[in-house]
Order: structure tokens, then sequence, then C-alpha cells
């Protein structure tokens, strides 16, 4: 029997953080000459890291001391903070909660109503300590609140959902036309998350300023078990890092690409600017510090869907400072501290004094990582 | 020396579950537009999940009950609720055995001659829940037992063993003509399993409506670990769907792909589903419902050769209903509940609408698990 | 600075057993229709299985027991049966000794001289037991111990060390000319181990009729661990039979393959065969019989230098009989036992009803090993 | 819409010492025949190894005995030897601090002044044992020290930080000139560590006589968790031999390649070699000796950042003799003893008597650790 051929399309292979390693350059220089400014709209800071939108991390006050530190932290504007007045009561009841009943307690905080009096006042809590406004939002509720915080002063607007696309098809509320948006509101808007080249040249089409990437992006992150869906940090990083410099090419306009999702270590934050991000997003380690409010916890935002879950409760622990994590100094080999310091003497490895000089020095190639038995012998030896 | 040169075939890279992932599109939906109907024949299921013939899983009450869900339930008819009038005592002698009596219960309980009586009386029994009536035999018993049991109203037949080819050499029973099958009953026939895109093909030849892929799905399976044969389940499946395209494109008629084998999670589920599957079928997530009869437990059909070992009885816990099975409301994020809720989210993440835009949308890519020390920290942030 | 463009070699992949799988085919057969022959020289054996030369494994009563069972048994002439009359006390302290002893125990007992009336007597033993008898030793020591044992009636003859090439430069005993050796003796010689095509085409063009495969074969394998060399048992077998089957081509002398190492499961076996292998020798699965020697511990035989180490003694446990072992039945689902039923089961599902149709018919792919959590719930459902 | 087609660049996969295997050659030689000579500039060493110039490891006394086995210790100037000139106290201080105390203890008595005094006067112990005298610094106080070690009779200068290269942009004290140095003081001068071709040939063309290869060479190092940078020893180590021998064809002179971090038994020491290293150097393997003034235990070196962590102490403990680690007799399977022994052995199944030869007869493939349940059985059989 003669079998017609049959074609099967082939799978393009991609590359997360534990997959790849920079390779230094044949010029060094000394950590010092390094800068590591990051450009949003007219905001410039001086340290390309973001804390993410999330209740435990991002505070009012957390918001200016990173301001101080010369980063930015987001609130979010659908949390603990814009529910509640006083928000000590519900940080004891889930810190608290044992943890069979985490789950229900959090369903039932998460169910009182968003103050639009709130919103207003955390921004301008935010504003009070000096520190640049970030404020975030998922589509549904943007044309509601995001005027409401730019009235109170927010300084960049972040719209962030799961999967975010220029073209939404909807038969419900979803519908959010980011030309529109941006015509509307005069600051920096940053539009999250997406993965791929194609989405991120749409979204920038729309006059966006900047764009959180990351979907799915470990393979035991809770989107990816549940749905299928994500990509590697580090593909999807190259892949909308292209995007951006086509779109600068074409137009003149750059939009900052800020990785989000999966950095744990100064590793990892170095090999997403490599990979071409301008700046990262950041929650878990920003959780661990004593200035968070989450008292050594953290959870996820929002579900993208009633019945799916939402973010456990997970214990990070408190190990660290603000100050210590972003500058050291670090006792630890880890990589998990004084992350800027690591920043530096990886730009510094690659001849780099600057992000765009890193983005077009630095060398990613394929270096996985294999469990060893002997795994810890290999931790001595020169740094 | 000169020696010749000699030419060694080069190997073809296959892919599992665990090492794929779904790019989210360019477009997106709200999960409530898609729809996800399996059409098997003359009936249209809501859900494209498909209860495994495991004695363990698919009593008629279950039938009933999946069909109420919108699925379907494939009953075995050639285990226990076919030898046995009254199976409680016989489930209470397999859930109740010490561990090292296990085999010698299965192999004595399984030996207990099928009866016909019982074959037409559970076909009876599943059409009076009103549920569509599928059942499953190996090639060995077809040609006496499928017509009982259309006799009896069975709406669907599998004909089903490890590996199952058009072309059969035999000196003994197995050699079943699927053509002269299809022409004596008159009712839909699924076939399986198979890998391979010209197994799938000839198989289709035959008149057959629909095909189970799987042999050997995982590395830890026991056809794997026993033959060393076997094809992971994302190659499995696109191979597969490759045959059905092509034999649609040539004759028009649509042969429902099925996987069955190696599913746990809503994330596999939706990554079969892109690979090209119309549907899958599952088993051991619904021998963890508390309406299944295996009661916590869960163990094979039964062995294609009289010397090589039968299933073994894996503990696998009751820990949550059908109904939040398939549709939620679930208080994990490891996907092992809300599996319809899952394939919806994520087809709304590739803009798909039905099962068949989401084939044509959805792009895999390899996208290796890789076990890391910190993992736990990983399932914070973003669902 | 130009810097000159300098060319680096790229390296090739090479493939274990636990990375590949096997294809099902087009057809199927029954596995009542396989035939599963091995033939060495005048002598073929029904099960294409050979007992290693272990001391722990191979003692002449084995022997009678393989060659009852259809297979080959090879006794070491450099061990314990030939240094020894009575080796009850020998074993006694083996295997009595306590672990910090053994290596001291081992190199006490392995410098008892070798008897060359004990080289005759097992030979004898071995005939007296009706089997075929198959005789090992190192190339150091064959000019002098082969013509014993010939005289004693050995069937066929083995020469083994680590790694065996037809060129051997030497300033001591070792270079054993082997065209000379076949002129010598009327039996057929095999010889090992090699890994590699051309290594395996320049010994068959020395007139020998069978080939050892395996140098290293598994990452955790002593002689990849201390020396770095090693080839994964999928690819020296596929390049070991490429050469086979290219000198048969021209010469029209089929010379056997047979894959020695690493074989753990009746799937690794499938899989040797399947790559090509004519027969595969095994060392730990038999020392784990009650008919073995070794009483639950196995042992390396000799070591290639004598400042490295003999093989330690692993205790491998008593958990099956020969014929279990080779026939089954099997209680086990992870491929242990029944190795021959396991190979009749894999040749039937890609069509073989021979061995040469195995090697034509089975397609390997690439499909490894990913550990997974939820493994154990895999290993449910079909076999 | 049409979006414009954006290239992505693709990533060079690299390997490391468990991914690759050395192909057995189609010649073997005794082991009695292999030389293994490493020539660094005038000095001739039997032994191709190199103790790292680790506090725990190379102190005067041990440099004695690294001579008298053939081989070569280098000893840190900036370290405890040269800013205590009694150093039993220290060590002691060291190896008794509990756990939680030791980096508080490090940074206390590292921060002791370096002095000149004992820089010379180490020098001169190594002198008086009769061992070449090899000395090791960082680029930031060869000026200062190399004349004053030149001075009391240092054979060998070692220059080295994490990375090295000729061009060194600078605003403080790191931008030595190589080329100026080398006019300067007329011994051999080593460099490192460095990792690609390029860097390789800039460094080549500065007339140094040596590089030590190696950044963040293990998924598990500092370097790579901290910075991200890291290349796998095995293409960093055929890289930089590339350059060599294009840097020899070119202008006659030939650099040695010292493969330096990541070698912890037989097997990787053989694959650096057979990947084209002239010499490795160790350090944790020989903290493990009695002979180390280590006591067991092991730390790094020094940071390149203020406010990077120091290496950590870690207990590898005490389990062989120096004699015994280079030439065996050994009594374990792992590879971790008897390392020339190893080397010899390996060069004798590629057929080599010489490294040179071994470089060029050794094929390296790629062949990937994969854990495996049963690994420790696979341990037994043929060495």
């Amino acid at each position: 029997m003669v079998l017609p051929r049959v074609q099967v399309r082939e799978l393009r292979r991609t590359y997360g953080f534990e997959e790849v390693a920079i390779v230094p350059g044949d010029v060094t220089t000394n950590p010092e000459l390094s800068t590591t400014d990051l450009q949003i709209g007219p905001f410039r800071f001086s340290i390309p890291i973001v804390a993410s939108a999330m209740d435990a991390v991002a505070s009012p006050s957390f918001a200016g001391l990173m301001g101080k530190a010369g980063g930015l932290s987001v609130m979010n504007l659908e949390g603990i903070w814009t529910r509640y007045e006083d928000t000590t009561p519900v940080f004891d009841q889930i810190t608290s909660a044992p943890k069979e009943k985490v789950t229900e307690v959090f369903q039932r905080l998460y169910t009182e109503p968003i103050k639009e009096s709130l919103v207003a006042r955390r921004v301008r809590e935010i504003k009070a300590t000096g520190a640049v406004a970030a404020v975030s939002m998922t589509p549904a509720v943007t044309k509601k609140l995001a005027p409401i915080a730019v009235e109170a002063g927010a300084d960049i607007l972040v719209v962030q959902s799961t999967v975010t696309t220029a073209r939404h098809i909807s038969n419900s509320f979803r519908g959010l036309n980011l030309s529109e948006l941006k015509a509307q509101i005069r600051i920096p808007v940053l539009v999250g998350n997406s993965v791929t080249t194609s989405a991120a040249l749409e979204l920038m089409e729309q006059g966006i300023d900047g764009l959180l990437i990351g979907v799915g992006p470990g393979a035991a992150c809770t989107t990816r078990d549940v749905t299928g869906v994500g990509v590697p940090q580090v593909t999807a990083t190259m892949d909308s890092a292209a995007a951006r410099d086509e779109f600068y090419a074409r137009t003149g306009k750059r939009v900052v690409i800020i990785t989000d999702g999966g950095i744990r270590t100064g590793g990892d934050l170095c090999k997403a600017i490599a990979a071409g991000a301008d700046g990262v997003m950041i929650g878990t380690p920003f959780a661990q510090t004593k200035e968070a409010p989450g008292r050594g916890f953290n959870w996820g935002m929002a579900s993208p869907h009633p019945a799916l879950p939402r973010g456990t409760r997970i214990n990070v622990g408190v190990n660290t400072s603000l100050e210590q994590l972003l500058f050291g100094p670090s006792h630890r080999t880890d990589g998990t501290h004084n992350l800027v310091g690591a920043l530096k003497v990886s730009m510094s490895m690659v001849g780099a004094t600057t992000i765009e000089e890193f983005h077009q020095k630095a060398e990613l190639v394929v270096a996985p990582t294999i469990a060893t038995e002997g795994k810890i012998f290999q931790r001595s030896g020169q740094i």
C-alpha cells in the first residue's frame, strides 16, 4: 500500500534562565564604570528593577523606599490597598491563617469592593514619599480607574493581565482600546504581559511606552501547569527586544522592554538584560525583604478566570533588607543578594558600561544546568 | 588501512507533554466565547474528554454522570462489570487486599468468565441513565461481543489493544477485519492505540470513525519499560492529526483523533488538543473522583501477553468530585482540577473559539522542564 | 584588532537506552510467531541472551541451566573458578566480608594463581551439562590459556578487555594477533569490547566471528567516571551493526554483534536489538537469580590497570529465578522479568518475526526520560 | 495587519564535562607507554596537573610535595600566607569557626595587610623545597608584587582574576599592561581566566606563556549564579585550544592551555585534556589530601567586587593522600583517585602516547548524564 506523504510541523526550541549563560567579552571594564539607567517616558531610574504589583510587596511606603533606591515600585489598584482603608488587620488575617484556610480567607478578603477614594488616596500616599507613582490595573477596570489614578497624580500606568494583545475579541468588558487610552491620559503606559515578536509589535503600534514580558515563564508556574501556555523568559525577552529594535529603527520611538517573572538571582537578572530587556520586574525577592508588607509571605495577584485557582500563599521568609537585596553586601554565594552589584560586574565582564552596550556585546550561549551529585563541591573555588 | 565509509541512520527527536508549551496568540478572546465540542459520528459532546475504559473508572452510573457533564465514558466489556453481576464484593476484595496479595487477587478475579448476559445488561444500564453508551473490547473478542453490545443498544464501539494496526499477521484469533466489522455494525467505531501517521492512515482507510492515540507515551510507562516501544504523546498526536487532515482533504471524511494516556493536568490536556487532538481519553484523574467506583484506587486493563505483568493497583486517592475535576472551582494551582475551564482559558489565550481554530492557531514550542531547587517559589506570582 | 577566524570541531550527539524508544510498526504480528535465534558459528541459540563472564554469574552449573534455557553463559577463565578448586569457601569470604574489608578480600583472593588444570576442568564441567562451552579471557593470557581450553573441549572463545582493537601498540604482552589466533584454534572467536564502526571493521578483517559492543556505556559506569572514555550503547550498537552490514555486503560473512553492558530491563534489551544487535550480554540481572553463584552479590571482572580500582561488590539481591527472568511470568511492571517474552512482544509490535526483520523494521526515535513528580501515577493504565 | 519580519539571533550550544565522553580509538597502546609531560617555558613537568592558588591547598610545603610528584603548585600571594607570618593560628580560627561566623572570620582575617617581606619569604620557602616556584596575584597588585617575587626567585608568574582580557577599560588600578610586564620580568607568565577563542588570541598577542581557562564553568558555580556569566569547560577548552593551535601555526610559539575549574574526577581531567588542554588546574581534590593545609576545608580566593560574597568555607573532608590522589592505588570506582593513572589509561584507549597525540586522536561526543533510578547497579560489571 502506498501511503501519501504527510508533513508534520517542526517545533522551535526555546530557552529559560537555567539553560543559558553569558559569554565574557574580549574587553573588560571596571564595574564602577557601569551605569544601569532605565528610562520610562520622562522618568529616569538609576536601577533597572521594578517591584511587582503584588499586595505583599508594593505598599505605598515600599514604593517610597524603592524610589529612594533609584528604582520603581508598582502598586496594584485592585488588591488589598484599595479595598481596605486599614490594611493591617487584613495582613494579620492572611499571614496568620492556617494553611488549609488560606484559600477561603483570600476568597473572602478579595471580594470586598474596591473604593475609588482609596485608589486616589494610595496614589497620593506614594507621591508623598517623593517617589514616582506607578499603578497597575487589569484591562477590565482601566476605563474606570485609570482617570481617577491620573487625577490623583499617578505618573505611570501599568495595564496588566496574564496575556495581553492589541486585538481582543470579547462579548464583555475586556476590549480595552489602548490607542484611545493613550490619547485620553497623558502619562506613560506600560502594558503586559506578552511574549512574542508579533504581539509586541502590534501593541507598540498602539502607542504604548513599555511592555512587560512573561507568560508562563517557568515549567513550574501556574499558568503553564493549568493551561499549557507559556514561553521561557530568555526566548520571550529576545523575541520582544527584537520587536523593540525593529520598531525603533522604523519609527524612532524606543519602547521599554521589562522582563517580568522567574527572576530569582543576580544571574537571572543579568541574563534577562543580556537577552535584551531594558529592565526587570521582580516579586518574590522583594517579598523577602523586611521592608515588604507581606511579612515573609507572598501571593499572586488575581485569577484570569473565576473558576481557576487564585495564587497560593507562599512562605518565602524574610532574609534580607531592601538595601542588601539591591546593593549588598552579600554573604551568600547563590546570587540572591546585591542584584545591582551583580549586574554591574556582569556588564564589566563583557566590557559594557551601559545597558544598551550590554545588549550589543553580551553573547548568550546554551549551557544547561545538569544536576550532579558532587554539586556542592563545585561551589568552592573562584567566584 | 582505508576503511569503507559506513552510513548510520539518524534518529528523530520526539516530544512529550513535559517538554512543550503553547505560545500565546496575537489575538485573545474571552474564555466564555470558547466552545469545546467533540463530534463522534452522529453524537456531539460539549466537552472533549472521554473517561478511559478502566474498571476503577467507568461504571454504568459513572457513564451517566459523564453524559450529564457533556462528556463520554467508555465501559470495558472484558472487566469486572461483565464477569460479575454483583461487583461490590469484587471491589471490596481488590481495594482491601494487602499490597503483596494484589497480583494474586487480580489473577483470580479476572479469570472468572465474561457473561454475555452481563454485556447486554451493562449496555442497557448505561442507556438507562440517558447517556451515550460507549463500550470497549479487545480485537480478540470483538466478533463475538460487538454484536451483543450493539443489539443491547450500544452507541459507540471502541476496539482497543496496546498497538493496533490495519494489518495484523496472526496464526490465532487477533486478525480482526475492521472493514468487515464496520459493514456489519452500523455504529461509530473507534480503534486504538496507534501513534504514527502511516498506521493512522491505514486504519482510516478501513472506514473507522476515530482513533485513540498513545503507545508507551511516558518514559515511566509499563509498555516502554517492558518492551522499549513507545512514542511521546505530543509527537504521536501531531503525527496522527496530520494523517487526519490529509485523509480529510482527500476523502472529505473527518476521523476523530483522541489522545489517550499520560494526561494528568489541564496543561497536558491543552497541549494534546493544541497538538491536534479532537479529544482526550483520561483515566487516573477520573479514578480520583468520589464518583468513580475504584474508591481511590486504579489499575490497568489487561495484558498484551499472558506472561507479562498485569497492571498494578495504584493508590491514587480520592481528592475531588467529577464536577470539580471538569468545571472547578479549583483551589489547586497544579492544574489538576477544572480541566474544561483550563482548556477554555488556554483557547482564549491563543484567540481560538473552537477546537479546530485552536488546532490552527496554537503554536507549540519546545520548552523543557528543568528541575530547579527554588522551584516552589516560582509558583507564586501571576497565574 | 582583526582576529583570525578559528574553526572549532563540532561534537556528535550519541544516545543511550534511556533516551530512545521504538516506534510501533504499520503491521503487527502475534508474539507467538516471533523467533529470537542467535547464530554463533555453527551454534544456534533460541534466545539471544548471553550471560556475562562474571564470577558471580557464570558457574559451570549456571552455564548448564542457560544452555537448557536456549541461551549461552560465558565462563571467566581468569577468575575464582580457575584459581580455586573448591570455590565455596571463596564465595563465603566474599559475600560475608564487611563492606570496608571487601577491597582487601578481593585483592587477596584474586592474587591466587590461575591453575591450568582448573581451566581444563571447568570446560569439561560445562560440557558435562550438555551446554555449549564458552570461555572468556583477556588478550594477555590468550596465547597460553586458549589452547588448553580448546583442548578440553571449549566451543566458543571470548577474548575480552575494556577496549579491544585490531592494532595494539605495546612494549609488553598484550599484542595478541587475532588472525594468527583464528588460524590456530578452529572454534568461533568473539572479541570485545569495541564501540565504533571503524574499530569493528578492523576487527572483522581479522576473521573473528563476533563482537561484544560496549565501552563505558553509562554515565555512571566506572570506565566513564575514571577515564572519561565511553559511548552510550544505542549509538555504539548502531555504529557497530552498520559495520557488520557493510562487512557482510562486501564479504558475505556475517559477524555477530552482541551488546554488552547497561541492559537492565526488557525495554533496554529490545532497544539494543532494535538498534542492530544480534544478541545481548547481561550480568547483573543474572546475578539476581537464585541459580547464580553470587548469592545476591555481583562484582566486576578485572581492572585494566593495576592501580585502578577493581570492581566493587554490589548487593544486587536475589529477586527471581532464571526461568522467571527469561520467560516469566512477571509480576513486576518495570520490565526486569520475562526478558524473552518482552522481546517477542516488542517484535510483534513492529511486525517482525525474526531478529533480522526487527533490525529492518524497528525505527528508533529520541524520546528522553524526564523525571516528573507524578511519575508513579503514569504507571497505571494500559501496558 | 502585515507585520515586519524580525530576525532573532540563534544561541550556540556549549558543553561541560558531564555531557561529553571520549570515543575509544582504532589503535590502543599500553598505558605504560604514555608520557604526560607539561612544558611551561623552560620548565618541564612529568604530570600535567597544577594545584590551584588557594590558601587551603598551596602552602610552601605542599608546593614541595607537588614538585616531587612531578607537578606544580601555585602559591596565592594575596592570601593568608603573605598576610601572616605564623599561619597556624589563622587556620585554627578558620577551621574551628562555627558555620554562622565563618563569613565574619574571613572578612576580619583577610583585611590584615599583605607584607612584602612575606611575599619574598614564601617564594624562598618554596625554592628551598627544590620545587619550581609559581606564584599567583591579581592584576591590581601585579606591578607592585611581581618584581618582589621575581627578585626572591619566583620561576613562574600567574596573573589571575575572574575574567581577564588583553584590553581592560578602567578608571582605577586594574589596567595592567601584559606586554610591558613580560618585557620587565623574564619569567614565564600565565594569565587567566578566559574562555573564548578571541580573548585567548588577544592575550597570546601580548606575549604570555600560558592561559588558564575557566569562567563560571558549572551551573552551580558562584560566578554563574551571581552574574550569569560562564562557559562550560569543554567548550571553553576547545575554543581556547583552537586559539593556541592557530597562534602556533602563525607564530611558531606554543602557549600553554590549562583548564581551571570544575574538575573532580579522572574522567573530568581526561576530558579536559582530550578537549585540547595541555594541563589542568585543580583545587578541591588537593584540599582533600592530608598534606593540604586546609584540614579538610576549602574556600575561595577573593572576590571580584567588594560587595559580592567571598567564597564560602566548604567542608570537603580529608579522604586521601597526595600520592594516592595522583598515582593510586585507588579503592574507589568514582574516578576521584589516581588521576595520573586514569589519564594514562584514557590515552592508551585512544592510542595516544603523548598529550599532543591525545589532542589529535581523541574524539569527544555528546553523551549526557541522565539520572536513572537503578543507577547504582550500573556501576557493577566491567571497568
